[in-house]
């Protein structure tokens, strides 16, 4: 039997998707959400946790929500590869398309059980995407202020900086984006989820 | 037999959302995409809508995926005022919450197809909110450019305003939703989904 976790932000959606994966004789899922998921992964030793990349928790994802003997799959779409660098540094070793064939999910779940990996070739351009990332880690750290609405004064002394310092950073990064201007630059990064 | 048609952007949660109502005996699902959803209910002329209000597709709520027998019913989650409003606008008569029990959904289904209307208590205070927005039709259009990157004078020509009437708008937006700038004032708005 395959053990998996599965994390997502809403019962709804956790129920609907621990449905999906009853069917399958070989896999029992139990479902958490991203708060209950760290001790529910230390009493039931999954082998695989499944999580949707796109949720707002999973913002969370570099820091794993389970321990290091399970391996990671994630749910995501194309045209993040944002999302799918948080899952790349958080070391997830399946990335499943929302938008494929269901039944690759049960797949994709037994070849991770038996230590293999799995990439959708729908998401693989935007891995290569997130592999080289446009935006230096200082740069998102700017940007990622800057989209919640902190002032340039306020970034830099939130970042030790200087104010011509943090101004430098959004042209280089408003330039890097391909963006008309700031708000431009925030809502190509949100869209690609970098912020 | 309760026909339901199920509109979500992604397979994959078309088809757990589809496993979780198949246990339900008195319930046929159909899922679709958004662009097939009104083919599909000119044939199944299904008596209940279901469709998540936060997904991207949901943006063409107010024109609805389907016809006018149908009634429709949104899955939506708290602290999303707009994308309620839209619900309204669409003339959902129900609004079930995400993270409400599973259970839910299938009661409120029932309740639908035969007249009724359905609202979780949950989201209750943010249709008031809805219902009271804090923007103007003409300040929402605004904004909505302006988060897609638009600059003053673009909105000014693309809405026939003068730049001094476009920035005086964005101070009135950044006012009323308690921003601290125009940024701010365009996430505050996103993230409550009148944009």
């Amino acid at each position: 039997m395959i053990r998996v976790l599965l994390v997502h932000d809403t019962e709804l959606m956790r129920s609907a998707l621990t449905a999906l994966l009853d069917r399958e004789e070989d896999i029992e899922v139990v479902a958490e959400s991203w708060e209950s998921a760290p001790d529910r992964a230390r009493a039931q030793r999954p082998h695989v946790c499944v999580v949707d990349v796109d949720c707002p928790g999973a913002s969370r994802l570099p820091s794993r929500p389970v321990d290091r003997d399970c391996a990671l799959l994630v749910l995501a779409t194309t045209a993040r590869p944002g999302s799918l660098r948080r899952a790349a540094e958080a070391k997830a070793l399946g990335f499943v398309d929302k938008d494929a064939q269901p039944l690759q999910l049960p797949r994709a779940i037994r070849l991770m059980a038996t230590g293999r990996r799995y990439v959708d070739g729908t998401l693989a351009l935007d891995l290569l995407r997130a592999a080289t990332a446009p935006l230096t880690p200082r740069e998102l750290g700017v940007l990622s202020l800057a989209a919640k609405g902190a002032s340039a004064p306020e970034i830099a002394r939130s970042l030790r900086l200087s104010i011509g310092t943090v101004r430098n950073y959004m042209c280089a990064i408003t330039r890097k984006t391909g963006a008309r201007n700031r708000i431009d630059a925030i809502r190509i990064s949100r869209d690609a989820g970098w912020v």
